[in-house]
């Protein structure tokens, strides 16, 4: 089948929507979002959806040893390093309908189509849904993706642990046991072209009124855990002279971050979404907080320095309680492969859809890829800008019209062509 | 038996401490400590073996429908108010040996002693343990003499629940079906007086070179839940102007509140103790935090005003949130029996103990017993004023002096006299 005859085929964008709903019944939550964590057992719900789909249009699916999912559309060359294509079916707790699934669903129905018009590619074309990219279950996130590029070593990856004491290694090896059949790809196979399609996460687009982001890159992220250590005493009894209390060590170090890190400039994104506090108990004099800082900025000099303004100001404002900071994520801001941005917008030019350049502002497994392969990311907008959130929100049309820009972008692959 | 003859008797100090490293082991903690919650299996252990210890005296064990605990030496009128003296078995998590434990094994040495002298009083004399002084399993705390004294309803104690959903009422139901033959007392029976030994919980006596506190009453103390409410977001896409961060927020009320109510004078305490925040994920912008205040002063007009300014601080700095406050305790300071104190001082003094007035500046059950008839308590030092934590610890010497001082007090009730 030639890519002239292709050319005017669509995605299914009924079947699309109505697969992303039954996705969202994995991990449903009361508010009408999702709770679906990494390996846990509403994510492997998910995977049998997802292979019995790809089964039926007869596509092979396979995994790997850090828990990635792939499903392929064989190609002639079964050796020949395949485009890939897909996003995370993790949640954060209480988060949407559309982050990440919306990837992996989108390029298993692009397949999907290339399947039931009887495509056979000159090399597979590949769905991936990667291992945990939300780090809300197990910490840092994006494991799968940086097991997967050799980032971090499959041994540093088994060895995490969520709050339950459960380490990734187990609840890889529950994952594995649900499916006893599925071939394993070896880790960080060669890859020809990588594409995800997202929502954005933000509000550009829709302020914009743009249904597709040709996305040019992917600001640059930090995040610490700090540990203010103080000492415990009894809340009637302590004259506060004689305190070290950890929580309110934490007050002064965080308004001062909140104030000079936050307000830093209009680009600088401030986050503490995690906070424990040790005993957390009411009469007791708080000991210790531990606290997780996502630090993020387009420009990777800005971001450096506020890193370094960070260990300042916890430093000085702990006193007289002790912080220790650790170093989670450096991930720098990076630049996506020019010529797939442009096919990108080509695509959206070719379908009618308007189309504008954007820097994304959350991190993505993508990131990850374009250090192997040229790579490159597709947003749609998402109600509001608001995610992680149970409300999160795309419309239909425009779930469909990102889905016919990842099918034009990869049809190249399904005809021999060699891509943008 | 006479007065007189009693004078020269002494508590077995040798059986008081080997009792109190016995019930140390009721919950003990790694750390050298004890995590004894209210109404657990734990503190269901430690009235196993107090009723041990009462039966073996010839003692008499009962309960009431609040889940205290009641041992009792009998007198010849069983139907005439009762000295009480004792303190709680309950713990906060990560508390130690002394807090609570010591008065109740005191109170229960003293009817042993004059058990084994086989004194029998014209009135019942009781030891009691409280349920739930800590507050920290079920909030708030003095739960069961504060339905004894009729200052909180029993239905309303019962409805309280703990972090998992369990509440009072199966919790007490389970200690009551634990020992289904101890006698019922009923709530609020009228009581001749009241006594409670423990630990101080701060420096005073130690810095003093004191062995007997006499304690003049109970400084005030308020507690508030505040809860911040925000909105959640992206910790990568919303941008810092957006946002209702609800951390953030917590940030600034905080820091105004223990710089402005902690750093009013030197008699106030100012404590956050307990603190959640929601959804507290990585990279979620909270939308809810929600935290326990614990403000005490000797002062009722300073306090009544610094619980003012706490509102209108919440208030002011929590913008663009909203906190709400609700408080929890409203207790004013209080001053105990002048007769009973002037009784304690006269025992120190006949014992050749060091002694001192002070003030308590942590809450005990006698707050309450001091509205019902006259009260007072017992302190004696602890090390480095340490309390609510595993090291907490009283010398032997010390610990053996209190249970003195408070069998002399009681002296006068086992031999027919009016007592102080």
């Amino acid at each position: 089948m030639s890519e002239r005859t292709l050319a005017a085929c669509r995605v299914n964008a009924d079947r699309l929507w109505q697969r992303l709903m039954a996705l969202a019944r994995c991990g449903a939550t009361a508010g009408g979002g999702v709770d679906r964590q990494a390996l846990s057992a509403e994510e492997i719900e998910s995977w049998h959806l997802m292979i019995g789909w790809a089964r039926a249009a007869g596509l092979e699916p396979a995994t790997d040893a850090a828990g990635n999912l792939f499903i392929a559309l064989p190609g002639f060359d079964r050796e020949a390093p395949p485009v890939l294509a897909g996003s995370h079916l993790d949640s954060q707790p209480g988060g949407g309908r559309f982050d990440g699934v919306y990837g992996v669903l989108a390029a298993l129905e692009v397949l999907t189509v290339l399947a039931e018009r009887g495509v056979r590619p000159p090399a597979d074309m590949v769905c991936v849904a990667w291992m945990n990219e939300e780090g809300s279950r197990f910490a840092p996130g994006m494991m799968g993706s940086e097991a997967f590029a050799g980032v971090r070593t499959l041994e540093a990856v088994r060895a995490a642990r969520d709050a339950d004491g459960v380490s990734v290694a187990e609840a890889l090896d529950a994952l594995h046991a649900a499916f006893p059949s599925l071939r394993r790809r070896p880790l960080g196979f060669p890859l020809k072209a990588y594409l995800e399609a997202h929502i954005e996460q933000g509000p550009v687009l829709e302020a914009g009124g743009r249904v597709i982001g040709v996305v040019t890159g992917i600001q640059g992220k930090k995040t610490f855990d700090v540990v203010i250590d103080g000492e415990r005493g009894h809340a009637g009894t302590l004259a506060m002279a004689g305190r070290r209390d950890a929580l309110a060590a934490f007050a002064r170090v965080a308004a001062a971050c909140y104030s000079k890190i936050g307000g830093h400039d209009d680009a600088v994104k401030f986050t503490i979404g995690r906070l424990q506090v040790e005993p957390n108990a009411p009469s007791v004099v708080p000991e210790r907080v531990t606290l997780r800082i996502d630090l993020r900025h387009p420009d990777n000099d800005v971001l450096g320095l506020l890193g370094q303004q960070l260990d300042a100001l916890c430093g000085m404002h702990a006193e007289p309680c002790k912080a220790t900071s650790t170093r989670l994520v450096d991930a720098p801001s990076n630049a996506f492969d020019p010529a797939l941005q442009a096919a990108i917008a080509a695509a959206a030019e070719q379908l009618g859809e308007p189309h504008m350049p954007i820097l994304s502002a959350a991190g993505h497994d993508a990131r990850h890829m374009a250090a192997l392969c040229p790579s490159a990311m597709i947003f749609i907008p998402c109600r509001g800008g608001v995610s992680h959130a149970e409300h999160e929100w795309a419309e239909p049309a425009h779930v469909a019209a990102g889905a016919d820009v990842l099918l034009r972008v990869l049809l190249p692959y399904a005809d021999g062509g060699e891509g943008a």
